[in-house]
């Protein structure tokens, strides 16, 4: 990704802390904090189930504080954030059929940690700017698209649910406290460093495992229409939400064009790899509960206000995350 | 509170479990529940901040099975779902300034404890009926009056977060795995064993009991419009939505005629006592913040669909509430 100079002059030497640093869209943006002159500490629990892995850090590790810990270890937070100037707050548990299976640890992560990351700031840090990570799973099954911000909140799992509380404490600390928080609501996100041992992250990933290993995928349902961030676009709205003073206090989704269905992704990934086979199937009955059908997000607002456009189209999107996996592919099953 | 048949022929020799029972909604319903022949089962953690008072059960304690346990506890859950055939899930922590000098404690029970409890039912009774207490706080500070079941969920603190999650939990695991449940979003509720202690259950609490100690009490603001619901019609909406299977699966608003000024209301209630004298005062900074302006239920929705009215006056219900608390304040201090 270009570094614009503007973001140099706002993290340069920069006390930076990432909640969840060492996974896939946190890693790839401490990557670019590092680039940018910023003193970066990552939290980041490592727990197997979820995006962190050393591996998303390589040839930067030295650069950078790494505290292998849980958001959820609540009497070590005041610690990490005392005296950072941003919080990126992106720890989370991202899969919807683990916050079926196990919702309390989901509720303990994306909802009761996030409150107590909040009361730390609050009480240690009240200065520090915060962006959260928050999610279009909250948004449920759409009744209109493009789905924008004032679209009702109806999620269809446990995640969802903790995923809006987890956002409405930013907003409420944000509106009651004067603590200065942003939340991004990501799309599907995809890109190097991601998930693909399997479907936790996104159904995106264990396709691209797949394929790079010369396996046939499935594709399950295929007519949903999805929309699909590159990862480098996501970092720049994370840094554009910290930079920008009129972000404070406001939600953002972020979207990118074009949307897909899943059957035509499919056949993008194959052309674009050069060979490769899928296998269209019915939805699973246990998925097709919490499933949202078709969604793309209208990401006007954040265009408008910050000025973020995803620069990255879905085909060099998809190009160079199958490009990294073919190398970094031992590393990351 | 007449009792209708249909309710005794519903409630008649069934087992009926009530969460926040010793509480000011809870003890009505558990009341009224004994008339009707059920077995109760009350659960209440008497937490001296909470609603729980065992006066509130006075003269029919013996009739009742009574569990001093929180919510909280998870590991007692199953064993106090299991069997039950009804589950009126009132427990709950009902301050807002509370939720939002000590946030954990509001998100353990009003949002982590739901979800343990709903567990419970999913795990060890699937069968059991659910009629959850939720609250017109989630609304936040409406966008337009009256407020019907569609608008927007915009909390203005931390317990109106929790609670959202905590109903739609209820809501989910209603639709995900047909646990039959009902979610009741209360507005203010007054009557006899309502909380007067101080203003943690509501504001009118205090004035009640000013007034029967011949004390002045203090009106903040005063222009604000509210509703009120009495309590004998809130225990009857209670029943209804768990008699009623269309229910199922439902959110209902309460409501009550006439909407009132908090100033209308204070010179109600002294003129209803005879004597008394408040002073209006400007809203204090702290409480400004999470104040939501006017607010009044459209409830047509329970009216259309189960065929709920709320039946007392307001006049009958301060009346009522007044010659309460005129033999039994110093049951209540």
């Amino acid at each position: 990704m270009p570094v614009p100079t503007n973001f140099r002059r706002v993290f340069r030497g920069q006390r930076v802390l990432v909640t969840g640093g060492l996974g896939f869209i946190g890693s790839n943006l401490v990557r670019t904090l590092v680039a940018l002159g910023a003193r970066v500490t990552v939290v980041d629990s490592l727990v197997p189930e979820y995006g962190g892995n050393r591996r998303n850090l390589h040839g930067i590790a030295g650069r950078v504080k790494i505290h292998i810990a849980d958001v959820r270890d609540w009497p070590r937070l005041p610690r990490l954030v005392r005296g950072q100037d941003f919080l990126f707050n992106l720890a989370g548990q991202t899969s919807h059929m683990d916050s079926m299976t196990d919702p309390q640890t989901d509720l303990d992560i994306n909802c009761r940690a996030q409150l107590a990351i909040l009361e730390a700031c609050r009480r240690h840090n009240p200065g520090i700017r915060i962006v959260f990570a928050s999610t279009r799973q909250i948004y449920g099954k759409p009744d209109y698209l493009p789905v924008d911000e004032k679209h009702p909140l109806r999620p269809v799992d446990v995640n969802g649910i903790n995923k809006i509380a987890g956002e409405s404490f930013h907003l409420l600390y944000s509106r009651v406290y004067g603590l200065a928080a942003t939340a991004l609501r990501l799309t599907n996100t995809i890109g190097p460093r991601m998930r693909i041992k399997d479907a936790r992250q996104t159904f995106v990933g264990v396709w691209i495992r797949r394929i790079v290993e010369g396996q046939p995928f499935e594709v399950w349902g295929g007519d949903q229409l999805r929309d699909f961030t590159y990862v480098d676009d996501a970092v720049e709205a994370f840094l554009l939400a910290a930079a920008r003073p009129e972000a404070v206090g406001e939600v953002f989704n972020l979207g990118g064009p074009p949307r897909v269905t899943l059957h035509a992704l499919a056949k993008m990934l194959v052309q674009i790899n050069g060979s490769g086979v899928f296998e269209v199937r019915a939805f699973p009955g246990e998925r097709k509960k919490i499933d949202i059908g078709d969604y793309y997000a209208d990401d006007r607002l954040i265009a408008r206000k910050l000025g973020w456009k995803p620069r990255t189209d879905l085909h060099t999107a998809l190009a160079r995350t199958l490009e990294f996996y073919r190398e970094e592919l031992s590393n990351y099953l």
